[in-house]
């Protein structure tokens, strides 16, 4: 049951409830509201922009790929098979959709306070026209209401590109990918700009189960040797022209930890062919593998720096904790979980070697929010290549965004950062989550401006800048 | 001088000041404020409430046994004797408790915006009656007046206990103990609910002094051979069942990390024959130490899958910190000291042994905030036997309160919490630490509400949950 | 342009907007906003109060020696010679400081949202009158107006002192220091109270550059032999003396970590040999380095018993992390990290040999706030010896600030902390920063006190305390 003087989508949701304060964050809002959506790192699948058929049930849409969802429904006992997620080589009858969204909607309570409530309120009542928080009494309403609409020309991926206000859309390949799907949306004549971005990880990460198969498919794509140091370099400039040629701006690198190194070139070469060699005879060390990690990142710094490819850096994250529930399910179930992560020390090595180059652009997320204030906002206030990226993942919310900006701002500034990323693969909840970003950011600067810190006409500069001109500017798009 | 504005308890106190939501605030507080209290973690004396004898003078009651109180009286140079704790082993006449009264009356000041202010104003304001801040000028006549009150019936322990609203009272006890004061309440007919927790430190950490004195008389207790790994582990299961008797639904454990172990059975058990070897002979390593303790976390959590016991880990305090202070007075003297605390790595082969189990629960606390986003509440978010105790020691304040559900709602949810611990021995502070962090909770939900990020009836649910419903489930009471 | 309803300087500035909160606010202000600064720690020149000459022109005096702004610029691609900063050793015109202001001009918006900002708009409007933020536009016209009052008496160094109401003002030295511009102050009769701070670092770290001929000097100038452990603790003993008799009543330790040590006698001096030794071989370790730092704070806190000095201890800044920027142009270019910081470990030993001492006073920073309320706030609670140092340098800020007093006070209180202190080579920022501290102060007491967590009498107190009476008592002056 709603109740009717709070909507699920107040006008006013996310802003601070002091009215004087409130009012100049409507003001600010107002002006950058309807700004069109720069989404330069994300997970959507270029496929859909290719094919543009309609998008499948809502539960396959919703619910089954989305980690926050499975998450919190794993964590209060709810099995994934429930949720639709597969096992992996066992005999399993998944659940029809329908039922899948009724045991979601059964359990939506456990939202309460959590973005993803935020996000799927959005969708629902924005793009589905549902009234009111999901029940079990409208559950099966609400199904079917989405499975009409997801049927007509309206919700396939284009028309909803457009009715977003996307104006680019990045998404994010291996360099093994053909990216035909990009391909594709180019040879269509569709101009809605969906961009690649470059993610060696498979490459780089030896560690990565079938490392050698991805050397051997990557010196194939590029024509090189890629079981030699310079075959190997050749490969990746290589790759990165091709996915610079779809419209790429950026590379991602999402490591462990955000250790790099700066080896002379002959022991960056030894290192690279003992890992090769250890790699093939399964004596592989941990040290050598986080080693040529952290020499591969100031190695795609030097390439930016000749191609000018933006460089992003994800650390931090302990992968796939639940070790039973990996060999179950496979990755991307929900285990990630953050662990401390130093930049000072980690970075030192690539800072040293590049961190002063002012035609290099390398901007850092973190799990770690102890970081911020303690390492990060010191780093990008000094450092001419340094951008912080927001707020990331678990952080990706509400106070999360708002400690990011509390955190950061009185050493870093405004404009050591980069604007939003929503880097995910819920299509459909883009719009919600830079909505969000926007409201809090304006939130932020009307606190600003209420306690005289700021001048609001200044502040109404740099809430436009946030939302459009420095994701566009730190991306070069 | 009290300002008459603001009086020591104001019914709005703890509410945010802004109008909308304070009126928010009030609403929620109202439907929660008389619940029953639910404490399912604490350190009174079961004594107490087998005997039902007056408390003796207010100094032995409110002062000396605080470690709160006498850690800041302390630090601002009040010698420890003055607060009436007394020296080991040395010639010692305390002070007369008027005495110790009305040094601490004289530095009450010192408590201004602490927890221990709030809980003391509250005591002597609702339990005693007093009017107005502790001063020097009123302290012969507040210690006479709690004095009278403390003669008369209604403050006996039962009474008192009635009185407060309280539904259940967990007490500690190690399993070397009798248990004879549980026994004695539940052979008097009185009907309050105290049920005592199996903490086994003293027999769980090899490096407690008199650790195979403690073995010794667990076997004895038990009927088992306390020095062979089997008849360890049945001694174990023996005096639990026993705990589970008297209606402990819980275990604690308060280790220096949180580190766990899940050895082979031959390695478990050549690692506690080895413990027992070296502890008689004086040769205990560190390392072994520390496995031990990490292995029995393991073997605790196994037995709770058997019995059902709820599972509590507190880790991450350095003991008795101030070694030359230790030496004259022993521990609880105000000198333990938070650590860094690591729980990604830490909890992993627990929770990849146990983790995904359904029908175990393991409640973990924290003294190092900076985990409450970074690692706990992803952790809590996801396995499902993992739950996130509320703010604890340092952190029950209310500063530490609000911090706690900004730092781990929005990723594990307010399902993933299991409400409000008072973990005191000071049994008049009771309803007021339950009060404060009712009053937080719901200042908290009218933020969300405020801001239109949760409507006002779900929010109800929640304070309702918080308040009561979940410490229940969660402990199985 | 400015908006003229948000002066760059409001009266409210730094208050909450809440109105009931902003009013306790401006109540608890108004009592202590004229009290006297106390500045008991900070970096400005002597020589300027024995000269009292003209300051030179507004670049050199306001910009190029402020590494919070040069720092700011560099991360935007300013070059640090455009800002006037000097390369070592290489032939270089530096700009005119007409075009280093345009510069600083052209990019102020950088500012936005930090205290630089705060700081700069105080020192245009109120000592230089100039009105509205800093363009491009008024650039040259600022430049003009600074100018032209510099030239004049009410803006020579004493004039200022007296006009900032300044009651006494610590500045710091090396042992190696003559301190003749103290010497100078005193003899001149002018009355402002400028003393010295004794900071033996260069003579303590053996790590540092000319370490040998440090100690050279410092026995030369005590007349003890530097290079025999006794006489190198006498030659310490000397100088702390002849600082005490220019009136310094403090030390200053600023190590890269906060380990302490109590070595033993021998151990010490042999450790103080072997140090002497390698550090003239080029075969000094990092570990001895480290040890010994360690050491030399425990043997000045046993010098402070003796001589009453108050110890500051400053760690946990990674030095001149921008290698090839420092060989170019030294230190203090805004590249100083901070780290992780251990207090609970490191300084165990010093605490466990003098903690328990109420005649010594120990003040310690922090760089990582993660540390204020899992250790710092207890260690504070406890020691007797032991104060917190207000929020420290990126911490310097009003969300840093707040921070301090919102993660300290529960279980530090208010009088374990010290008051603020300002730590600035900035002379003419002095006010503005102390009246942003005593802002946030009350801010976070009006918030108490509208929260009803503390009457408003006992509040105005706590404030009067915390910009006044605290910082004189904790550094005895």
């Amino acid at each position: 049951m709603t109740d009717p003087a709070h909507p699920a989508l107040h006008p006013d949701r996310l802003f601070p409830a002091e009215p004087t304060t409130r009012a100049i964050a409507r003001r600010l809002y107002a002006e950058v509201r309807a700004l069109p959506i720069i989404s330069p790192h994300g997970h959507t699948d270029p496929r859909w922009f290719a094919a543009n058929e309609p998008f499948s049930d809502p539960a396959a849409l919703l619910l089954t790929p989305d980690h926050y969802v499975i998450r919190m429904l794993y964590s209060q006992g709810v099995p994934l098979e429930a949720l639709g997620v597969e096992p992996n080589g066992e005999r399993h009858t998944p659940p029809a959709p329908e039922t899948i969204w009724r045991t979601f909607a059964a359990h939506y309570h456990l939202f309460r306070g959590t973005p993803t409530r935020l996000w799927l309120d959005w969708v629902l009542t924005e793009v589905f026209g549902v009234d009111g928080p999901l029940t079990s009494a409208n559950a099966a309403q609400t199904y079917e209401r989405i499975c009409e609409q997801l049927a007509t020309p309206a919700f396939r991926p284009r028309a909803l590109f457009e009715r977003f206000g996307i104006e680019v859309l990045a998404t994010t390949e291996s360099p093994l990918d053909s990216l035909e799907h990009h391909a594709a949306i180019r040879a269509s004549g569709w101009p809605g700009r969906v961009i690649s971005a470059y993610r060696p990880d498979p490459v780089v990460d030896p560690e990565t189960p079938g490392f050698i198969a991805h050397l051997e498919r990557l010196g194939a794509l590029a024509g090189t040797d890629p079981f030699s140091w310079r075959g190997y370099l050749a490969a990746h400039r290589a790759r990165r022209a091709f996915f610079a040629s779809f419209g790429a701006t950026s590379t991602d690198h999402g490591h462990p930890t955000a250790r790099t190194a700066d080896l002379g070139e002959r022991d960056a070469e030894a290192l690279f062919e003992r890992v090769v060699r250890t790699v093939r005879s399964g004596e592989l060390s941990g040290a050598d593998a986080e080693t040529f990690r952290a020499q591969m990142l100031t190695e795609m710094a030097r390439m930016s720096l000749e191609d000018g490819l933006v460089m992003q850096i994800h650390p931090g994250a302990w992968r796939n904790h639940n070790t039973p529930l990996y060999r179950r399910f496979g990755a991307n179930m929900g285990a990630d979980i953050p662990m401390p992560t130093d930049y000072v020390a980690a970075l030192h090595p690539l800072l040293n070697r590049f961190g002063n180059e002012r035609a290099l652009t390398i901007i850092v997320f973190t799990l770690d929010e102890s970081s911020y204030s303690r390492e990060l906002a010191p780093l990008a206030g000094h450092y001419p290549a340094l951008r912080l990226g927001p707020a990331w993942w678990f952080h990706d919310s509400p106070e999360g965004l708002l400690r990011f900006r509390q955190q950061t701002t009185e050493t870093a500034g405004f404009y050591n950062t980069v604007g939003f990323n929503d880097d995910t693969r819920a299509f459909f909840s883009i719009p919600a989550r830079h909505d969000a970003a926007r409201r809090i950011d304006c939130a932020f600067l009307a606190r600003l401006v209420a306690e005289h810190r700021l001048p609001e006409n200044e502040a109404l500069h740099v809430a436009h800048d946030l939302a459009y001109r420095l994701p566009k500017q730190a991306y070069r798009l």
